[in-house]
């Protein structure tokens, strides 16, 4: 498959000859060429529309006057962020046809800055484990990894350049991992979640996108109209992707997931770690940094505690579907509210601290590495659409709050696997920069 | 006026011959002498379910096994917070007729302590400024305050022993001190706010009530339930009402209030001050202590602060009823969003910065006070509807993030005025214990 197109490539050719028009036009011939194996939408934008659209957008950029560099960018939004023109179903039937009436601060945001909402993309069960039917455009007999599942197959499959998401497991990374895409979760908080059916305090919305520029396009987008959560100071960074940054010094992390990596797998990031030696980068390892090991032997604790807190912070919403009518939750669901009656808020608290603690212990880690560099799966896209995947390494980005991404680099048996940076909570223009500078190097 | 009946007193006397159903009698016959003059309710509970839920709490009570010690209590809820079986309009014809269909958390909460959720309560529009038709039960021709009108009002006139409202400017302290109750407004996140309209930073869900102890048990059955907001510790202590304890030092605020505050108002604070210095509490002042003078320093930002940082999180919100329907908003509501832009994240991010640094510094001041005491609004409730009244002295709670209290101790005009007791974030039991031993010697 050939990799997915950059709106913002795209657009440096708007004017000579090229047109954001001509851009949606592929996208609805892929759309009309692979939907219907993919299976990434819920809900599609009338193609009527979405040319109306393009082409006024077309007259802007033709007149020199775009709304903004993604002026004209076909997104497609998760089914758990509220669009006023599509219902918002949530991967639940108890939301089947659902509509609040209203957009997401982020939607708003991108219609504000001239994005076409091309439609709602699939989303596991209230963005948690039971997967909806997308499949993988590399493979349609595997996961496309979840719960962003259909913004991620979108891209790989060319439907939209960009696609919204949220994480507070593993659910932008690892799809875009097993899809090879770019996935950005953002420090928490960066990304105002007004409007979107996501409370968890460690979730943050994010990106699956063609390229790091159209990533950071999106989020600075939003970011600049609408900030972030109430009362965090939300993503900060230049108007444009910043520019690429060859780190000095980068902390290789195993997380508990290197244990279950495959072979495939570890080989291939041992062959990127050593292109980045080689090029003069620093790697630290546990094995040579007692810092690093201080912190890896942290990370064990990322799983079962962010189970504790996210199941904590789902009781109300639990219960409350439960009473309407548990028959309509899946069987991992109805697990998980059987499991309500076991949490206690004194056992969060708990939670709460050894979160910040081990929160407070990476972020010193800032001093030491300009980031921290491990897989974001423990091998490519697994067989089958029942499960949508490991998520040990994932968890740690989201249980720490700080921004992570996947970088499309590398592949196993023949398929995507992603490369994940870390990088420091509220630090995440400069994660895109060293990204840069690591996909130059180790590309 | 008498003042309005304890639930927690007459739960003392289920069983010997009183109970739930005799308690919701006195509050219906209230209801139907006042509500027509008074106006708390936006949509009231029918009174034959009514009777049946609480003939189902007398059967608990006689079994000797209530659900709480507030099974049974009539609560109204503050028409911004969503409840299943009835509409919540949001004060703003935009929500005329809404239903979320379900519960917020906390009135989940209530409901599982067998709580009766006995009507809607009148709210300024969308919790900020534009009145509703509520009238203040001492004076009809005065305002009950805002923004949490209703549940004042409805406390003051004896049609229930506690009403949820919610707080980010001074919308729990202000209607309390203008009705002569007890109004509570939480540390910042410390009640779980799901469910409810209220996404601010600086707000909070707390309770107007009939006593101290009413109001501390519908907050911890509420936090021992479903907790705080996401993130957050949420309210902690006591299964009952923290024993009174008389403080040793209170740091006497004067806030950008004083100078607006009536004679009365500052005769009424002085008397209750000399009483609390003659019982033998250290009181500090601005003119004793450099600390509190620091903290006034710095008070005078809270206003201007509240409302870059209220205004810059309802952007989204607002934005979004203007393109629904700008005429249905409210002149004030209209201006707001023709303010918002002019607004952006840099100053809003500036905003918190300096806000940050502010809570820093009052929480410092725990070690040399164990609360601060000021008034709870300038004078008693003006005369006439249109204004709920000056936040001055209610402000600096909300920007704090800190636990405040309206006790109604004092008259001014022979109208009910509010003592303010300010705690520190997070030590809301000990402000609890401090208003209890506060009481005791200021009565």
């Amino acid at each position: 498959m050939k990799p997915p197109s950059s709106y913002l490539a795209a657009s440096a050719q708007f004017g000579a000859g090229s047109s954001p028009s001509d851009f949606l036009e592929r996208c609805l011939a892929a759309i009309e060429a692979r939907e219907s194996d993919v299976k990434a939408f819920v809900v599609r934008l009338d193609p009527a529309l979405a040319r109306e659209r393009a082409a006024a957008s077309t007259r802007r950029w033709r007149a020199g006057a775009p709304l903004s560099p993604i002026d004209g960018m076909p997104i497609g939004v998760k089914d758990v962020i509220e669009t006023i023109d599509m219902p918002t179903g949530m991967g639940s039937p108890l939301y089947d046809g659902y509509r609040g009436e209203k957009d997401s601060a982020s939607v708003k945001a991108l219609r504000d800055a001239g994005a076409i909402i091309i439609g709602k993309t699939v989303t596991t069960e209230f963005a948690a484990s039971w997967p909806g039917p997308t499949r993988n455009p590399h493979d349609l007999a595997r996961t496309p990894g979840g719960s962003s599942s259909g913004s991620a197959a979108g891209v790989a499959a060319g439907f939209f350049p960009a696609g919204l998401g949220t994480q507070v497991v593993g659910s932008i990374v690892r799809p875009a991992s097993f899809c090879g895409v770019y996935g950005v979760k953002p420090s928490v908080g960066a990304i105002n979640r007004l409007g979107s059916h996501d409370y968890m305090s460690q979730s943050a919305q994010g990106v699956l996108a063609a390229s790091l520029a159209d990533a950071w396009q999106v989020l600075i987008e939003i970011a600049n109209r609408c900030g972030g959560d109430p009362g965090f100071p939300g993503l900060a960074g230049p108007a444009a992707l910043p520019p690429a940054r060859t780190p000095r010094t980068l902390a290789v992390l195993e997380t508990p997931g290197w244990k279950i990596a495959s072979a495939g797998a570890r080989t291939a990031f041992g062959e990127k770690a050593a292109r980045l030696r080689d090029a003069g980068v620093t790697l630290l390892t546990r094995a040579t940094s007692p810092q690093v090991e201080a912190l890896e032997a942290m990370l064990p604790r990322a799983m079962p505690l962010t189970r504790y807190i996210n199941g904590w912070e789902s009781v109300w919403p639990l219960r409350t579907y439960g009473e309407r009518d548990a028959s309509k939750l899946s069987p991992p669901m109805r697990e998980r509210l059987a499991e309500c009656d076991g949490m206690n808020v004194g056992e969060y608290r708990a939670a709460l601290a050894e979160r910040a603690a081990i929160r407070a212990a990476f972020a010193s880690l800032s001093t030491l590495a300009d980031a921290c560099l491990t897989l974001a799966a423990p091998g490519p896209a697994p067989v089958g659409l029942a499960s949508t995947g490991d998520p040990n390494f994932a968890v740690p980005g989201s249980f720490l709050g700080a921004p992570a991404m996947s970088l499309p680099l590398m592949s196993d048996e023949g398929l995507p696997l992603g490369l994940q940076l870390l990088g420091f909570e509220g630090a995440d223009a400069d994660l895109f920069a060293v990204a840069g500078g690591v996909q130059a190097l180790a590309r």
